[in-house]
């Protein structure tokens, strides 16, 4: 093995968390690092994805795949690893790759040789743009705004979560497609940066405005598209305030991951009274036209058109502490973990 | 004037209901009919159409369309009514027509000629075919399952209020479309009509079931479509069951329609989780398509593929009460009211 580290850690579900996740509802273990066998490849984790969906993963609700079971690693939403050992021809050492499936809440992992997705090299692009801007989160906003929501020109297109990984794409995109882009966070210093920086039209804070009054001035001939990654009270409002045939594409109901027993909104009766579609969708299905996406969106960032921020918590052992910033919405961009220096 | 009677009746709307539909909710007021103008006719109403919607317009939600003034006379979706004086070229005495938007819950109407459309002579069909499966209702049926719901071949439709004058239709279309087939009523003599009569391959008693586990039984494959008349307690069972990329066309909601202020379906997060659509729609909204919609309704009728049931309450007084029958699930297929004679 290229380094002196004989053992790894990782973050395994102890138990499944009621409300808020606390440190106590996973374990940081250490083990040896197993021999990798034919055809694998030992990789370190630079990076690891903290997301919402991690609170869903780790409840046992019925959900969009598999629940971590009860002592195994923390699934992460994607990694950036590089290389440290290889039996796989065409990887070598110190190549950077995508951590996929097998790269949790760890610091180092094997994979497979038919699982391994190579970065592309010299693209003038910091690493962490491959887990945010063009990792996951950048699709996700692509896919869901443009295939669910299909914005025209000059539609209202309401983002709620606006300043997060997913939110500050789907405001950019919405401008690049000259819709007036009405964007829902949780600080004045968020709502700044989406103004200033990211040239939505109007920032509305909604822990400081009544939300429906607030979008009800922002959006004078009503909302076409709602791109919902909250649910709650917010879901409620852009309903109310819908036009005939708005399309809802449903990315997450954050406001419900940590009790599922809220109700659904209020409002559900504007899915008929205004001929709306409401689409749950997941980047993963996807695939199909994941190339033709990154083009895109690896253009768009060439070109200034999208910016984007990550902010990087360092230590695996912060990782729990970490996860809760999503809900407490004390981030503002991708959210990931730094485990080791890049090479 | 071709007739003695020199007056009419109509229901006019007294004040917004609370709860269920009471008489003196409306009044039943009796006037002079006024003289034709130029390129009008005054018409006899036969038949108007009494439907879930009608508590929709009676209250002052926001909706789809304005709702009916405190005053004005009670809107009707759908009437079929004979021309009894004529100022309008090509249409003469004796001719059977539509009521439009013209004909309300009111036993004559005037209609200008450019609104006027005359039913098919010599068809061999009741008159009531065309306030029933080949008016309104049926096209509803059609257009809902098959373009928001489109359900393939050996997939699982869920039907909800199934012998209502919407769903035994879509109960039927899916047969067509070979679909497995579960229909959700409240009597024992509903789902004994619906799969002895109408060949659904479970029908589901839900005063008598419960609708959760009588769901899971007869979706082992989960469902693939849920066409939605109700919401409430019937949604979140579907939506608990519903398949990936399941869909789900939003017809009614009659549940709600007495009280607003029910919530959204507690399951509502399964649109994300299963990756569904949910769509309202109007029947109006797809006017376009008209005309190829009842030429396969017409020949699925012919064929005896489709079998309807019209319920007739004779008498405009009965009007309040008889509406009341849609929320109490007394009625069976299409409501009507028949204020005079066929000619």
């Amino acid at each position: 093995m290229s380094n002196l580290n004989h053992t790894y850690k990782s973050w395994r579900l102890n138990k499944r968390p009621v409300g808020e996740i606390k440190n106590s509802d996973l374990s940081l273990v250490e083990e040896n690092i197993p021999e990798i066998n034919d055809n694998e490849v030992l990789a370190r984790t630079i990076y690891f994805s903290l997301d919402p969906t991690n609170r869903i993963w780790m409840s046992d609700v019925d959900q969009y795949m598999e629940p971590v079971e009860i002592g195994d690693i923390m699934r992460a939403g994607g990694s950036i690893a590089v290389v440290e050992e290889s039996k796989v021809n065409d990887v070598s050492v110190g190549d950077i790759i995508q951590g996929g499936m097998h790269g949790g809440w760890q610091d180092y992992f094997t994979v497979p040789g038919n699982d391994i997705i190579k970065l592309p090299k010299e693209t003038g692009l910091p690493l962490t743009a491959f887990i945010s801007v063009l990792g996951f989160t950048g699709p996700t906003a692509y896919f869901g705004l443009l295939d669910i929501g299909k914005p025209k020109k000059g539609e209202t297109v309401v983002v709620s979560a606006a300043a997060g990984a997913v939110g500050s794409i789907v405001c950019q995109i919405a401008k690049i497609k000259e819709c007036n882009v009405v964007a829902i966070a949780g600080s004045d210093e968020k709502c700044n940066w989406l103004k200033n920086e990211l040239g939505v039209d109007t920032a509305i804070n909604y822990k400081k405005q009544n939300i429906l009054e607030a979008l009800r001035l922002a959006c004078p001939n009503g909302i076409d598209v709602y791109f919902d990654n909250v649910g709650g009270d917010t879901l409620d409002a852009a309903l109310t305030l819908m036009n005939k045939f708005g399309r809802i594409p449903v990315c997450g109901l954050i406001s419900m991951y940590n009790d599922w027993s809220s109700t659904g909104p209020k409002m559900y009766r504007n899915i008929l009274m205004k001929t709306l579609t409401v689409t749950g969708f997941l980047v993963s299905d996807f695939t199909d036209q994941f190339e033709e996406c990154l083009q895109t969106l690896g253009q768009w960032v060439a070109e200034e058109k999208i910016k984007y921020k990550v902010d990087v918590v360092e230590g695996i052992e912060n990782a729990p502490t970490a996860v809760n910033k999503l809900f407490t919405g004390e981030n503002q961009g991708k959210l990931v973990i730094q485990t080791s220096r890049e090479p």
